[in-house]
């Protein structure tokens, strides 16, 4: 790996700038508790993640979509019998799970100060819109970036078409941030390179088998400051 | 009015070059007979409404957050009384809106051929990023546009970090949309042009009065093929 043709370095927001997972697994414990007379939390968490794939295609990432796959998990699985009472606290927890402070994981401030004096930075994030401006407004981040991209997928022709629009080559690309399959791999695949930060809580629709042709392509940083240990700056 | 400067134009996208509102107005009228029991139908819209202006800050533009607001009117209109069966429905109105097929406007497919020989085109559009990509994907549209532009909101501000981050002098662009509000004052305001096409709905939350001060600052064209009567190509 050598880094010294980098000349934009693209960042991950959600568990790679600020904890994010976290809050989504503590809204489904929430949320299995609230059902817990119809099933074993365990059987919940499995099912809601069912729901929540299957209405992908149509909701796409973001709260919005998972609140919405809550209120159906719960008519579901209480066959219809689910409260009123209860329906609403599902709306809560999504409404509060919007206005969670955002929560800066260590190191990021100090790490975006020193790269962005020797590289242009910019943030390339999946998910709803609005939250995610919303998070980098309340984070204190904005300053470090020349440029946001909220994606509705983190694949190979999502990030392709968003370097030709920044005008950007491939080779002169560094990605970092903590899912394999959505911040890694699609930027090995199209000459890019990418530094892997793995965050402690990985949702199963982003966990993915590492071949051996990607291992040796990547350098995985066990926190975001150790990225200044590989990148010049 | 002289568009000799013009070398880009921007089209907003729902109810300028396809039907969007007439959806929303239909679910909505669903919407009240699912709940007639509790309120008139006129009663209920206002409802609705104020709970989505009040919803807006958290849940933004879309059919999303229009179907939690539907959800929680519901709740709140029948004092916790509504039945499961009637959540169901609400949830299926919505995705039926997600679903729906795109219906272009008369001329758009003409006018959009026409012009993309001599400007570039742009599309911004607010609302939710993955349902404006999927709409234009199935409009047939984007291989006549240069840029998609999905934003969170389209004040002033909004469009002033669009045409700076695109390399676009305001004096060049001229924007084109149906709503006064959105697409045609705040480009008057940064020294841009615009051409308003009204649609035959507006959603209330669009609508402005227009000062004398605008008056005479843009046209009004009753369809979208009129743009050609006013604009070279």
């Amino acid at each position: 790996m050598n880094f010294d043709e980098i000349e934009v370095i693209g960042f991950d927001a959600d568990d790679t700038l600020w904890v994010n997972e976290t809050y989504f697994r503590e809204a489904e414990e929430e949320f299995a508790k609230l059902l817990s007379q119809y099933e074993t939390p365990n059987k919940i968490d499995q099912e809601l993640f069912k729901m929540e794939m299957e209405n992908l295609p149509l909701y796409g990432y973001g709260v919005k979509g998972f609140m919405l796959s809550m209120v159906e998990m719960a008519l579901v699985l209480s066959n219809n019998k689910v409260s009123n009472e209860t329906i609403n606290k599902i709306l809560d927890i999504g409404k509060n799970m919007i206005e969670k402070p955002v929560e800066l994981l260590d190191g990021v401030h100090e790490v975006l100060e020193t790269l962005s004096k020797k590289y242009k930075l910019i943030v390339a994030t999946k998910g709803d819109l609005l939250d995610q401006e919303r998070k980098l407004e309340r984070s204190g981040l904005l300053k470090y970036f020349h440029h946001i991209e909220v994606l509705s997928e983190k694949k190979e022709e999502n990030y392709t078409s968003l370097l030709k629009h920044l005008d950007i080559t491939p080779a002169h690309f560094l990605m970092i941030g903590n899912s394999l399959k959505s911040d890694i791999l699609p930027l090995l695949n199209i000459g890019a390179q990418a530094i892997h930060v793995p965050f402690h809580t990985t949702w199963v629709h982003e966990q993915v088998a590492t071949s051996t042709k990607h291992e040796d392509q990547f350098i995985t940083a066990s926190s975001i400051k150790d990225i200044l240990e590989y990148v010049k700056y």
